[in-house]
């Protein structure tokens, strides 16, 4: 059985997950698998206002999901690397 | 970019596992690969109350995730085959 401390972990990242604008938003960085995504080409596809894809992208960051590196004006975002993947295996039945 | 709608439908489920104790229950259940769980198999090791579990339950077969059958006195719960693989492949990057 999962242990507790683990399962608030994995619990937290899906809680992150649990919000159909954040997987919006983790689809189209997950997407640009080579390169980071400009927080300010992200409003526009998404049809939002850019606090509401900010807070959303701080929810990401905080769960340790997303990467964020500031540069200049702008902050640009990229997927952790092995993020994506522990939560997936965690949902596939063990070999 | 993942579809509104498609979204909306991921999201609820990523929420029914945004929870330790449902987590726990799942990775109770789905390790149980060739059989079903006993819903009175679960408060013990658990540490919960049954009425718990019930509730954690009844949220994991809203989503999808578990399926239940009653038989007798007790009712017996499954994973829905493919559930979690889908969810787990939502998250993995395309090949």
């Amino acid at each position: 059985m999962l242990q507790l401390e683990e399962a608030e972990l994995l619990a937290a990242r899906f809680k992150a997950l649990s919000d159909p604008n954040r997987l919006r938003i983790l689809s189209i960085v997950s997407s640009n698998q080579d390169a980071e995504t400009c927080v300010c080409d992200l409003p526009g596809p998404l049809g939002l206002k850019q606090p509401t894809v900010s807070h959303h992208l701080k929810i990401l960051v905080d769960a340790g999901i997303l990467h964020r590196e500031k540069r200049g004006v702008w902050a640009y975002f990229s997927v952790v690397p092995g993020a994506l993947e522990s939560l997936g295996s965690t949902l596939l039945p063990k070999a």
